[in-house]
């Protein structure tokens, strides 16, 4: 008894000390999985195989099962009182060179919060997984978010047999090397729909320097963008840099106007135009192009407003064509609509990021999250973490621990609600 | 004697048969050296050869004495009554899949002219040359103007020795071939000025579409545009396409605002601006241009207003570097100040111009040529035939009979007056 009082259970730790012990499992995947130019979990090679064995053996030791589901990802299993279940996911591969918290913060949260409900602690209501995707990121392949997408049903396995690397490897040679089949990825599904999964929860960076902006940690994340994403193709007459001004069929100061114009769309409706790509041709000093292809990528949390952004880019094409004289081309690649995350959830979370910071901060993502694919056909609920001048993807990827802290421990109070309502 | 007045004597055929036989030289010379794809004339290839054994051979068919320069151009000469020498220059080589004017067009009239006065012509009073200069496109090798750069002073022999071209052949092995050795290619200009050289004469197509569009087949070329040359690099921060748009440092939109700024400047001064390199970094889809490299070639005829519009484009990337909040930073890259040609030598030009057409059509050029390195030592003048469209360096580059037939004309009119003064 006296030996058993001394134990403190680690349903009784406050949230803020079994924040600092996620900070510290964070710190210690990095060290382990990182060196001075970022950290190198890329899917399918050794340095991820190291991260998810070490998420494997984090898990086993707090009294887990685990699972490694049929897309590879891998899952952590606590039996609650019910059988209905609670999942929280996200990734701990990365891009080259990345940094320490993408996909990371939501893995080890989730492995926060399992550990106040392991062997030390208490018995949850809800049974709760948590789940680490196999290749969110697709930095090696091209193809991201594999492993929820196997279960959600969106991924094509005719398309990812054909995938190569740089070097060459295929898809299929490097998951051979995992003993793993892609005509089984489809299984995954399955297999999720077989634990009577209730929720799904995620915490991630927000990748954008709005929090850091408002001086705020953590905020409640309702809802998705939807996005239009679109190649445009302006087309008029090479020709030298001594023909005369007024008489120029100019595709790229087309394409400069029309950018231009999507930026004021964007401001308009408070939402995102962004051109990322640029290409003219024939990219020669002394000819101005006669054809350049730009991106448009358009997102908006209403899917009104961005059907109404959508035509105004038309709109911005068509007229900076004629006002150039130059003939323009649309052709779309990608289009989803808004996602509006579980109301219920949605409660739940600014309670929890209140109960932390005294507001019941809300916002919506631009970047896309597999959370979306999940909502599809889970009630689902996302949180972010403040990023440090909002960069990601890069070894300066950060956010102070102070943050850090005060988001973790709320994400870890509504996973107490969600568990155990 | 009966047989004597038969043979019509060359200098007697009216300017309109010598500028058909122009013609008919230039088509033979399409015929050996294009097929469906344009003209493949490209120097230091046996196509190439076989166009300068053409010219060689046809002028040696005319009396005249053939010399290749230690720079490999080709030069053809006929005496005069005096040791004072005329040449008239352009170039046989062309761009790949090329078209049947650039550059022939100026050799092959000077065949015309020279035709004139061979070995069934009247002797002229001055001695003529005709050159067809070594590699002035640089296609290969991406260094223009091998011979008429060797004479006048401005080839860089050790630059040139580094030269590769796409399959990674050297120069150096190129010109090794031709038994030529690149340290001898400086001689090339001591070859030139011990040639008493008083006048360089060049036809040229115009390559840009105003005469077309004055409705005019040939002009005088007074002068060549000065041109200032710089890479434009506008830095800000890449970041999500999902971050807000306030809170952007957009390179690419600074780049675009600072391109359409460029265009206002050559309309307010009638001149030359063309932005006609554009890289964006990282260039994906879903992230903003962190990077924008733009290149920015400016013209201009008079000096003075060159520099006037070189410090408001500079000016005008300041304005928007500050309006997107990004960085922006200048790299020089060329700069050659106008080129005012001969005015003696331009009044004979116009002369001529108006025998054929009624007109002193008189006009300055935007693009730059060989005329514009010799100008710098010897009295020169350009003049220009009218280019269908505008187009140049492609198999649909053209200029119709009749125009053309003018052309040929106002410049065997001008030679005759420039040779015999």
């Amino acid at each position: 008894m006296a030996q058993s009082t001394e134990i403190l259970t680690k349903a009784e730790l406050t949230w803020k000390e079994s924040a600092k012990d996620v900070i510290a499992d964070l710190r210690e995947l990095a060290s382990l999985t990182s060196d001075k130019d970022g950290a190198h979990r890329v899917a399918w090679t050794p340095v991820w195989d190291k991260a998810q064995e070490w998420f494997k053996a984090k898990m086993k030791a707090e009294g887990a099962e685990i699972i490694v589901d049929s897309a590879n990802s891998v899952w952590a299993k606590i039996e609650g009182e019910t059988d209905e279940a609670v999942v929280i996911g996200s990734h701990l591969d990365c891009v080259p060179n990345g940094g320490w918290l993408d996909g990371a913060l939501g893995v080890v949260s989730g492995m926060g919060a399992l550990k106040r409900y392991g062997k030390n602690g208490k018995k949850p209501k809800k049974t709760l997984y948590i789940v680490s995707w196999a290749d969110e990121e697709g930095a090696r392949f091209g193809r991201s978010c594999i492993g929820s997408s196997a279960v959600s049903g969106a991924l094509d396995i005719d398309e990812a047999a054909k995938l190569k690397d740089n070097d060459g490897v295929s898809f299929l040679e490097a998951i051979g090397r995992y003993n793993l089949d892609i005509k089984d990825f489809p299984k995954a599904r399955e297999e999720f729909l077989a634990r009577n999964i209730k929720s799904y929860l995620e915490i991630h960076i927000e990748q954008a320097p709005v929090l850091e902006s408002q001086g705020k940690s953590v905020a409640c994340v309702y809802g998705i963008t939807g996005c239009e994403r679109q190649y445009i193709t302006f087309t008029g007459q090479p020709a030298h840099s001594g023909s005369p001004i007024y008489m120029r069929r100019d595709a790229f100061l087309a394409a400069a106007q029309a950018s231009l114009a999507f930026r004021e769309i964007a401001k308009k409706y408070e939402a995102y135009c962004t051109v990322g790509k640029v290409k003219v041709e024939p990219d020669i000093v002394t000819i101005f192009p006669g054809k350049c292809t730009i991106s448009l990528d358009q997102r908006c949390i209403d899917g009104d407003t961005l059907k109404k952004m959508y035509q105004e880019a038309i709109d911005a094409c068509h007229t900076a064509a004629k006002d150039n004289n130059v003939e323009v081309e649309f052709e779309s690649v990608w289009s989803i609509p808004p996602t509006i995350f579980d109301e219920h959830l949605a409660e739940l979370c600014k309670d929890a990021v209140k109960e932390e910071t005294g507001e019941r901060t809300s916002m919506y993502s631009g970047p896309l999250h597999d959370a979306a694919e999940i909502a599809k056909f889970v009630p689902s609920i996302m949180m972010f973490a403040m990023s440090t001048n909002g960069l990601s993807h890069c070894k300066e990827e950060d956010t102070p621990d102070k943050d850090l802290e005060l988001a973790i421990a709320a994400f870890l109070r509504m996973t107490e609600k969600v568990v155990n309502e």
